[in-house]
């Protein structure tokens, strides 16, 4: 069998082959997909299920004048290879590899930088309208995942695109799954126009598009020759096509929630490698919170749990599966999650509602205007707090605690190990008469022994962790991990004391007063943004309290941090034990000899 | 004729009266709202619009028992009349009087704070799903207008409500209009709808709603025949009303734009009572960004308006009549709007965004993921920041800074005048490659002579106003006059320096080293909240440069704001010229005695 895709490096050439060599390109591009992803991770039934589309697309639009906007971005592998970046895909997620999600930086064919969902329609439209009015005729494609169209914000896009005649086309890749399978109304009318049982005025023909389909998205002379048709019509179209995630491997076809970012597999078995000791392992933050939820809402019937469209990655799918009637996925509906959760307070209810840290973005005001402009007791679990790795820059959890840190009535706390996570669960679950914010990293903790019987924390207090003479640490969350391993590493032992604040909000005054009283030099750490955040709350109070130390604030500098390794990046940001040891030496340096 | 509305104080009074006394009631309930308007001010068209509807509602369900949930709120004056405060009406909005919104402290009734649109749907659907959870049997209704059911939010509630069996009913009062007309496809839609030519299968039932309209919202017994019959009809509902905004007051359904909150006015007439001198004040700021974006724009091909439902309010509507092409209204869709205007950006564009620094809080996240984080440069115009006045804590826009602050690449800039205003608009659209956010005050400035040629403004720099030899005062953005105020009235004149930093990101690190050299006491003044703002910056660079000197930050405190004149909040906030100078003349004084 000839080899089609190793002569292809760029859509040009795509578009000199017959349209009878594309279905044998597909084949390949899928093997390339799996044997790369196989061995280099990263998210795989996604651009699985987009292979015979990528290709259609880039065939019969003249890409890269032509713009595609794909959504989220994670279905873009195809894509990527496809564009210039067969060689090097083999980076996928590294640091100073090429990113995982379309990125302008890296190539003209990445029209628009993506990695939170439902973007694409606002920005292909803006894509659109600009170039009508600059008389270029062009056009502009957003390819957008049924989980992601029912997002509000894809709403905004559809709903003014249907009043404008921007050429614009809207490709809804109906795979009836995001992460997790899809929910809500919508999806289930979707479920029965591809059934047939809705056959009348179309949802999207009501909001003026030009409506075509459902078609089968891996039939290849299917896709070109509607696409083909599609590019004489004008104004706005949609186009409604139907495929499989992990479209071409068993596996990821029917378990397609694993599958969607495997880890490391066999290419030809496709069967997961087994992760190595994994008995011995302290837990995920992600599952102390699933589990701790479950344990506690047996006991308070009043204990509610909502995430928006993560139920794996929160793993408040525990609660989904043991107590349902109390456990709602809402789909990609931050801002609705929120309000939700402030509704169900308002009744008396205990509602936990899981949010990324990145994702608790999309839902700034709700947290401000409905939850704590009126007190209400919410419990925010915020999880990927911090850096999140090879996701990166569109998913770094850094803003939340500048962006909480301003709202009035809001509580902020960040647990060092599984142990104060459960606790605070516990503290907050008891009755709370204001919001809390609860912010862990992603990934697992250092605690094999964690399921203890739980203790109440008391809110507004921090923690003497280990005392000292000179030299003060100040740690937040996770971070005390770091610090205790610094201070084990320094000699003599007695200059160093190490607190955890535990909250960045109330900030603990008389264990501050204390310390500034007791130290001559400060050290803040955070995994956050320190414009705004915890070590920026340090100075302010030192500011207010006239205490003229020099505070050192360790966190995440004023720029966009790029993907790679957490421990990469950590390093970069100089957050790693080494870079901290360092600082920490020089500064015990400058107190001896001052 | 009989007097009814003297003897309803609650809702249980109200479901007293016979049928047929409701319609008279209709009218003395409009002539209320109108008497009292009409002096005191407030929101006027949407409150006469459902007043049928506040009476059949409170008729025809056991209020506050079932909760009622008005989106936005300004539709609520009927409501709150008939809910115990028809004797204190007169003092809505005012200091230390009733809120112009609903509001869960002042009653009962109020089951949820509202203010910014579109939040009903999921509040109530979470009191829903709280009440069900409870086996409580109770309704719950939210009522919403066709501008608010359009943006994002209202979608995500309408889609997970639809996979429900909660008992809720959502009321769409359909009059066509928010502030502004409304726009879009789903208004499109809906008037298809109302015309009679859209009868098939109903965008509100695609998604699992039991739909039932469109009625005439004006027709009492219609409307309680209706409610009476929802009552057992199970799951999730939805009524279609037609409503007339500023029904009953001719000049307010003839000119719904002014008369949506039309200041003083007679009440028997209805003619607007003619503003005094007019033509010898200061422009608005809305006016000059109004009047230069035409200007610019005329000029400069690229440039585009944006605004989320805000014609008039941001004064685009100059922009909208001038150049139609090149000017948009989005509808209530901040997320959209910024992103649009990010895609716009992509293509070489000059998008102007113009949003109410409270309502870029709802697009949060794609100012951070779409603009920062891919450096575009789209021009934020921040309309409403600081305290607005009457409008109260949901529409206050004092936590901009804080939150833009934290964002790598964004440029933050204050103008302390009009003419700074229209300089940083000429500079901004000159090219930039970065974004920049520009945040200005409700109401006027204080120069009349302000329409002067162009000049373009340095990023990143301040300006000294004045030298001094000991006291230096670093104001942002309009607080300057307020500075210069406090400067005039105290001697001797040559202690105090005055300096407009200008931009509170980047720093104009030159400049404020020369400062903390030069100057023993610092006071920084904004017009927003101090943690995380302007002073908070400023405090850390003085501890990142090791100035020893005391920063004293004056601006909004950690607290959420109420409503009533913005002068009044100043004072309350010390914030006024005479507080502010108090201030000064007491560190002055320490600094004499020292």
């Amino acid at each position: 069998m000839k080899k089609i895709l190793k002569h292809i490096n760029l859509p040009k050439e795509l578009r000199q082959l017959k349209p009878e060599d594309l279905p044998h390109l597909a084949k390949e591009l899928r093997e390339f997909i799996i044997n790369i992803v196989a061995t280099k991770e990263g998210h795989l039934g996604a651009s699985l299920g987009v292979v015979e589309l990528t290709i259609a697309l880039h065939y019969v639009f003249n890409t890269p004048e032509d713009l595609l906007i794909w959504d989220v971005g994670h279905q873009a592998y195809g894509h990527k290879i496809l564009t210039g970046r067969k060689a090097i895909f083999e980076t996928n997620r590294q640091l100073n590899g090429i990113s995982g999600f379309p990125k302008r930086s890296e190539s003209d064919y990445d029209t628009f930088g993506v990695g939170h969902s439902s973007t694409s329609i606002s920005a292909a439209l803006g894509m659109a309208i600009a170039s009508q009015l600059k008389g270029e005729d062009k056009h502009h494609v957003a390819i957008i995942g049924d989980a992601s169209i029912a997002s509000g914000m894809a709403f905004e896009g559809l709903n003014h695109a249907g009043v404008t005649d921007a050429n614009l086309l809207v490709i809804l890749n109906d795979n009836a799954i995001g992460i997790d399978p899809s929910v809500g109304a919508l999806k289930q009318y979707l479920t029965n126009v591809k059934k047939g049982t809705e056959k009348q005025d179309n949802i999207f023909e009501a909001l003026n598009f030009d409506y075509s389909g459902p078609i089968d998205g891996h039939d290849l002379p299917l896709l070109i020759s509607e696409l083909e048709r599609l590019k004489s019509v004008k104004g706005p179209k949609f186009l409604h096509v139907i495929t499989i995630k992990g479209k071409g491997l068993k596996q990821a076809e029917e378990n397609q929630i694993k599958y969607h970012a495997p880890g490391k597999f066999d290419a030809k078995t496709g069967e997961l490698h087994a992760k190595s000791g994994s008995s011995q392992q302290a837990p995920k933050y992600q599952d102390v919170f699933g589990e701790t939820i479950v344990e506690l809402a047996l006991k308070n019937k009043k204990i509610i749990g909502i995430t928006p469209a993560m139920p794996t990655g929160s793993s408040l799918k525990y609660m989904m599966e043991e107590i349902p009637e109390r456990a709602f996925d809402v789909g990609i509906a931050e801002q609705h999650a929120v309000t939700l959760a402030a509704g169900m307070a308002t009744q008396g209810m205990i509602p936990f509602c899981n949010i990324y840290s990145t994702f608790l973005q999309r839902a700034y005001d709700q947290v401000i205007h409905d939850v704590a402009l009126q007190n209400l007791p919410v419990i925010f679990c915020l999880d990927r707090a911090g850096l999140v790795g090879e996701d990166g820059a569109t998913h770094h959890g850094v803003f939340d605690l500048a962006y909480l840190n301003c709202i009035p009535n809001m509580v902020i706390f960040a647990p060092r190990d599984a142990i104060a996570l459960r606790n605070i669960m516990y503290t907050a679950q008891q009755g709370i008469d204001f919001p809390i914010a609860i912010r862990y990293p992603r990934g697992r903790g250092h605690l094999l022994d964690w399921k203890l019987p739980f203790e109440s924390i008391e809110i507004g207090k921090g923690i003497c962790l280990k005392k000292g003479n000179r030299l003060a640490i100040l740690s937040l969350g996770t971070m005390a991990k770091t610090a205790e391993d610094v201070i084990a590493s320094i000699e003599p032992k007695d200059v160093i004391g190490h607190y955890d604040m535990q909250f960045v909000k109330p900030l603990d005054e008389d264990l501050l007063h204390q310390i500034f009283k007791h130290y001559e030099a400060i050290v803040t750490i955070e995994d956050g943004a320190i414009i705004g955040g915890f070590g920026s709350s340090i100075i302010a109070f030192a500011n207010a309290n006239n205490y003229s130390h020099k505070i050192h604030t360790l966190g995440i500098e004023d720029q966009f941090i790029e993907h790679g390794a957490t421990d990469q990046l950590k390093q970069l940001q100089k957050l790693d034990t080494e870079s901290i040891k360092k600082k920490v030496e020089n500064l015990i340096f400058s107190l001896n000899n001052s």
